[in-house]
């Protein structure tokens, strides 16, 4: 078993790094906090006794030797970067789980035929640069090195500049490692668990997304003065867009979700109607003909509003993944371990998604899902119990040790 | 007659202070551009011979003696500051319109009984720090110098800070200055004048006012893997309460109005349902009790929406003023010097609000109204013609000869 005071006071440590306003993180990709935050991992992975790789991404890649000298590693992870009103264990927990685990094997003397590689992954949130799971989307060849530099924040500054001004650009090329196995340890981000009372999500699948980015063109023109037949309302067609959003994740249900969370009136002032509104979608499904239907019934009515409002309507696919399927053998050995060590658990579909799903598009991957309070994730009040932590980690434990051989 | 040519130059150069980004300008109050376009205006007034006293909001009076020394002055004015994207007319022409009035007397040696003052009211539009015509009602007593000094931007400065750091706090107790008249030119922002063919508004009225500010509070929380029956969604309540003011707007033809130009989320990031949400309502109506109930009904529906989804609700209204009626006097000369001077003209509601609003409260005061292209004004594709400018600026110097009588 790992030592679950260990893991937590990691996490807390770590939690010191970027802090929020509200008791979480504001530790955004390729920030100065993300910078420290990635020192202090890279410090505590060098006192474990692990060599560190990185590649043109910013991807850190910590080392654990194995045996045999032709084995490929099993790789662990998750990404350390947060939401700008982020939690603590986001993205957090799997990456120090991975440590964790390193550390037990230290302690125990037990060495594994396949290297073990504890990974975190560049910008999985997306918040400042979007597409989210950008560098393990590089890594699984869904995205060119150059598209995702050009990549940019709400400030027009780059990914490329930015990585760069962090001083975190490696000379791996991307993608060049192969693996033996992927598996991230995850907090679900959401409320089956925690009802259910499982300790563990043994997670089989993870729901595709489309973001669909809304570029709407009005007229700028006084609140005051411009009758209402002749306004060109942006903001109004992105009103019934939203509503229309609803409509249909509603009429998807069981098992679809939309919703808006982005949204950026110009020029934003109280008495314009606004000239442009830039808004993005976030629609998810675990069936790819569902999502497809869903993003085309969207992308038709929402051309149908404009229309009759005389808005100019683009749509820009800024972020997709097809549903996943993770591999049927890892998932069975995150089962077995659960069941073994006398977890509670039950399998479950990822809502969110996570870098596993680009890894298992290079290898087989497979995630584990701890609780997390009332489902509550991307806010600062996020919260889990060092028992879930420590259960899901010793779940992890076991998992990789069955996959690494002793 | 004024010299046209005269007024356009000046509009023109004052137009290369705070250029904005397609034809228009961006100089909002207590910018350094507007610090740099008083400047320009205060050099052209003094070569005109004015003497210059400013208030402690940061309003510039531009004093032509009168001959008896016991008369109140009759006052012309505008503002110089400009939307975010903003026209070059808005305000401006009213200013440098009252600068050609003065301009014309010297050339022509008329000396008026009553001195004229020539007014560049500060923060009309109220783009940077709301409620718009800050410092004409400071001066006419509807809000403190305290509340003004207190309000603050979208990066938290107050007006009182960049007051100072621009320059600008003059010596004068604000409204401590009687006025004899209020004369202010301005351009329609609205389509009726140029549909009509007509050069001339001569403004009767000036329709009300309420901005509400909402704040919606929800809960943050992952757009993926939160079911949407769990969603506490404040972008959803945003949208139901922007469709619903459409309505209310459009069942209170004809003549009134209502939209929303402002919305900002957070933590506005495109997988995080927003937490909060903050947008403003703009309605507006000639009739009194239309728009007090306007503003009564928008409150109890928005309630309503946000309480069928658990959406908490705030309400602030952050600018207000009831219609008003023009001076009947003065309205009558301004038509009489329009026909006088064989200027088709109509009588007019002013769609937006205007220092005058303020002004009247304080003073006989009324309005002149020239026609802009397409009704479009707060777009920095506004634009009037030479002829129309000075068309108004005739009326203007003839309404205000009348007034402060040779
Ligand atoms: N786990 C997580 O929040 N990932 C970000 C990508 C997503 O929005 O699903
Ligand atoms: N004229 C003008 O745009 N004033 C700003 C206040 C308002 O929104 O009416």
């Amino acid at each position: 078993r790992i030592n679950p005071d260990r893991l937590w006071d990691s996490l807390m440590d770590m939690a010191k790094i970027g802090p929020g306003i509200a008791g979480g993180n504001n530790r955004q990709t390729l920030t100065d906090a993300d910078a420290e935050g990635r020192r202090l991992f890279q410090s505590w992975c060098e006192d474990a006794g692990l060599t560190m790789g990185v590649d043109k991404m910013g991807t850190m890649f910590l080392t654990r030797p194995g045996t045999d000298p032709d084995a490929l590693p099993v790789y662990v992870g998750s990404h350390l970067d947060t939401q700008p009103t982020g939690g603590k264990y986001d993205g957090v927990l799997g990456v120090l789980a991975g440590l964790e685990v390193v550390r037990t094997l230290n302690d125990l003397g037990i060495r594994t035929k396949h290297p073990i590689v504890v990974t975190n992954w560049a910008n999985e949130e997306g918040a400042r640069f979007a597409p989210a799971m950008l560098a393990s989307g590089v890594f699984a060849r869904v995205h060119s090195l150059d598209y995702a530099y050009g990549r940019k924040d709400p400030e027009g500054k780059t990914y490329g500049e930015e990585l760069k001004r962090i001083g975190w650009v490696g000379g791996e090329e991307v993608g060049a490692r192969k693996m033996h196995a992927y598996f991230e340890l995850h907090i679900e981000q959401g409320p089956i668990l925690e009802a259910e009372t499982k300790q563990i999500g043994v997670v089989t699948h993870c729901q595709g997304l489309w973001w669909l980015e809304f570029t709407l063109t009005g007229r700028e023109a006084h609140t005051g003065s411009t009758p209402m037949n002749l306004r060109v309302n942006a903001g109004l067609a992105m009103a019934r867009i939203m509503e229309m959003v609803q409509t249909v994740a509603m009429e998807n249900q069981p098992g679809a979700v939309g919703g808006v969370g982005q949204v950026n009136f110009s020029p934003n002032s109280r008495n314009v109607l606004p000239g442009k509104v830039v808004f993005t979608v976030d629609i998810r499904t675990p069936d790819l003909a569902k999502l497809n239907a869903m993003r085309a019934r969207i992308e038709k009515e929402a051309a149908e509003i404009c229309e009759a409002l005389g808005v100019g309507c683009a749509v820009e696919a800024v972020g997709h993944f097809d549903p996943v399927t993770f591999d049927p053998k890892l998932v069975a050995s995150v089962r077995a371990a659960a069941e073994r060590l006398g977890y509670s658990h039950m399998d479950l579909i990822s809502g969110a998604g996570h870098d596993a799903c680009w890894a298992a598009k290079v290898a087989p991957a497979t995630m584990i899902m701890c609780p997390c309070v009332g489902g509550l994730s991307h806010n600062e009040a996020e919260e889990i119990s060092k028992d879930w932590a420590g259960a899901g980690c010793d779940v992890l434990l076991h998992a990789v040790l069955e996959t690494a051989e002793v």
